[in-house]
């Protein structure tokens, strides 16, 4: 353990934090920097290094992972000012576990090269309960001979690590499964709200789709309904889970991507429409399973 | 066996054909009317009585099944000039397997209890595989008490009899399920092709969603992109399966039914649009995952 | 003016009230009939005959007006117990002003025919104040010669009587504008809100939209942000004007008109969608033009 | 005449062509460059300076028009490797008719400014026949005080010059003129499609639609049903007008300005998918009216 050499993490917020805290469980020594100074805290008491730069982390330590809330943030991040490009290594691995622009990615994957680094985007699945628990999953893009390198600090905090291909395919495929979940999810809402209306008792609809070609993760494992099942966000008035906020942003990545490659997404970009109108109807911060509630509302007139 | 009374059948096309000889193979002798005489045919040879019209199977049978394309032939074999209440017994047991209106269903059972009779609506799914095979899923609204008396027939024609609730609630459920699979379905389709403009491996993402939440029937048992599934219609140039345009009618019927309670079926009303335009372009006859190819064609500019 | 044959008006509901006070302010004696007494009452002061059923009506007036909320309740006024056509006299004129399924209106004309009377449907656009102004615009569908002896009637209500061809074809001018106007609503809404957004000013933005390509009705006469313009219903917190409610029943009469002919309506179907969702959350009774408000609310995270 | 400075030109396509052509004939000496050396032909006929890059022109002349096809050539022209911001003069004026995401017209103003010059975004409405007669509208946006100076260029080429606030503003006015255009147009499409289909006389409902509540210029400049008007593409086979390509990318710009901005357009993220849909199925280069076309399709079967 003594001779593992140190890993720098960028972005302690509510998934950075569990995350880099599973690296220094496994034995690895950590360098850490966030933007907000007070997130350090912990990691200090943990005998960890706190840096004052992105940059500082590039001097230190030639592996580093990035958690930042969106494109912009690792823009700077990487590129910025006091970046880690502009102290980063020959030969350093550096793995962006954000959620972003596959575009932002491969640009980054692009300016890390040009100083001899390597680049790999791994988005995560799996919400702060995974993360804690060391049981998210990876979704790897970049250069395939690196792979195994990354693979061997991601399986500290999570449990499934799939190489995806060339740099920004782990977005994507984060992107995809995400945008079809917002789908099936909304569907779902619907079907369940069209079959109670029409007379249907809601456990015995959800038992009829989850047998027949309806069946989903939303209808089948997290239904929307409450009273369908226990131990799901629609049990405990929608609190936990995976916010409408979050759906909302990752759904605005899927219509950017879409955008840029001319790929026809009607109920995507109507998936991302409804999401958008809920954050503003005061459901930002309630799980995304609460669509249903949203459309169930009825006519007071 | 030999002591069994007969079955009234109304409606021998491509369903009602496999489930009534699926009858006659329990040993039942079956009355036959289709408005096509030649449709009858088969059932003369199998030593079936064939009729002249709706009412004359009601006269001679109290047990009727009828199997129709739309909610103005259930009204007409219902209730038109030579229909089944014009000379249905009293006590009869009537139960309709069409795909209909829940409205028109309620109807037609009040117009039978008018009569003495009682009416159940019963419709399938599975295709013409699952009828030829017996083996057929039947969701059934209706006076519950009558319930058993009904599954004794179905359960020659199906394997899962599954009772909903009051009359309508078997076209309720039909409606529900087949409306989130075609939304999950052509979520499918446009999660699949954005992944693969984006750089990713069909079957590498069809495996990446089938493990995460993005998972559904259309992913797992039925994927909509060539190359990626054997067995399935897309593995056939979506031939075989369930044909576009009943689909369409299918969102047509769940679209009145959201109508008419003032449901918001966002992705239903869209999935239904998907499906028109889809008919009119050409596919009408194709099974409906074919979703995926009217959504990849590339623009040629 | 006193050999004025007496004409029969049955609804007399906010529209209903001062469209038959208009026949009696150009001469015409009016026998009414509503399902609510009391609604008869300024009428019996006005020295009208008041009766008990539309039955009686038809008995005593070979001419008769109907304005009527929905499609059930026209064809229980015109086909039910005491309806109508159980009294009607042979060549009688009956006029439906009511905005319902054109489906509907074609059995009603039918079911008059066999009676030997002629139906034609007149849904009028312009609201209360048109109606009490007397300046609605009628659209008539029915047979050609009959119009002008229809004519006559509606000039005393309205300034535009417009012959639209065959019975149902006056509800689907009706429906077809209604249709265009609710899509035409929401895209001015979507616009202004965005331009706003991206920092235009709302008046500026306007005069640029009503010198272009952009240019409509709900742009140029009553566009839908409050202090763009004076006079409107967004100038007065939305109330007044067009109801949420009564916009959602129109998109859902275009709806099932547009399922019953396989017309694809992929913006009309959305419209209607986000009309039903308006009146779930609190816009049933606010003009349409609230759409604006419904979308504009921020996201307070 | 001879007193004028030259003013640059950069980007001389299908509209810069003709519009630069505008300003030689109102007396100011032109010089051009263009990716395409054969498109500096004509200008090298009537006398032009054609230079070798977007610095060569910067070096020339301190007032300098460019109109581009997309953000990235945009970007390459101003900040490239041999981009005007390599050469640009202090206090040149930089004007930019592309129309482009206005996020990224101020990130130029911003590079711009840094070396001293100013940059306004200028885009235009109106095709090629606009521009060849010279009288495009142009939707300015920048820093007021500048703005006469660039009125005085942009009059040369247009009839109507409009100061929209600071700099994106013009962007903003034509994509949000844009997207409802396109919204209204397929609403016109959809309601003269049912109305056909429910039995009026497209002239006729046109007509009716003109002066009721559902006009609009798609519906009573540009009408999309051939036979109804002449002189408008539709009358025409679709051919000339607005390419479907284009408003493709037009309502690209707005989904992305309406995600950056968290605004929800329900209607125009819709629009942008049936326009997306209508380039993969051979209608590029058709005018965008032609949505009519791809509605009206019937189904074969």
């Amino acid at each position: 353990m003594a001779s593992k050499t140190p890993v720098g993490f960028i972005g302690l917020g509510n998934m950075g934090n569990p995350m880099a805290k599973n690296l220094v469980k496994h034995g690895y020594p950590v360098i850490v920097y966030d933007v907000f100074p007070e997130a350090c805290k912990d990691f200090q008491d943990l005998g960890a290094q706190v840096t004052e730069s992105p940059a500082d982390v590039a001097e230190r330590a030639d592996r580093i992972i990035t958690m930042l809330p969106s494109s912009p943030h690792a823009k700077e991040v990487y590129t910025g000012a006091n970046g880690i490009l502009k102290k980063v290594k020959k030969g350093s691995l550096l793995i962006d576990s954000s959620t972003i622009d596959p575009v932002v990615s491969k640009e980054l994957a692009k300016a890390a090269e040009n100083t001899g680094a390597v680049f790999m985007d791994a988005p995560v699945s799996g919400g702060v309960g995974a993360a804690l628990a060391g049981n998210l999953t990876f979704m790897v893009g970049g250069v395939e001979q690196e792979f195994n390198a990354a693979k061997e600090l991601l399986t500290c905090m999570g449990s499934n690590v799939i190489y995806c291909g060339e740099v920004g395919t782990g977005q994507a495929a984060k992107i995809c499964n995400n945008m079809l979940l917002a789908i099936s999810m909304i569907g779902t809402a619907e079907a369940m709200n069209l079959g109670i209306r029409l007379g249907l008792d809601p456990k015995l609809l959800a038992k009829i789709l989850n047998m027949s070609s309806g069946r989903c993760w939303s209808s089948d494992t997290y239904n929307p309904v409450p009273g369908v099942m226990e131990g799901v966000p629609s049990a405990n008035n929608y609190q936990g889970g995976f916010g409408t906020t979050l759906m909302a942003k990752d759904l605005g990545l899927a219509q950017i991507s879409a955008t840029n490659t001319k790929t026809p997404v009607p109920l995507g970009s109507q998936a991302h429409q409804i999401y958008r109108m809920m954050c503003a109807k005061g459901y930002a911060l309630k799980d995304f399973s609460a669509v249903f509630q949203f459309l169930r509302e009825e006519e007071s007139l």
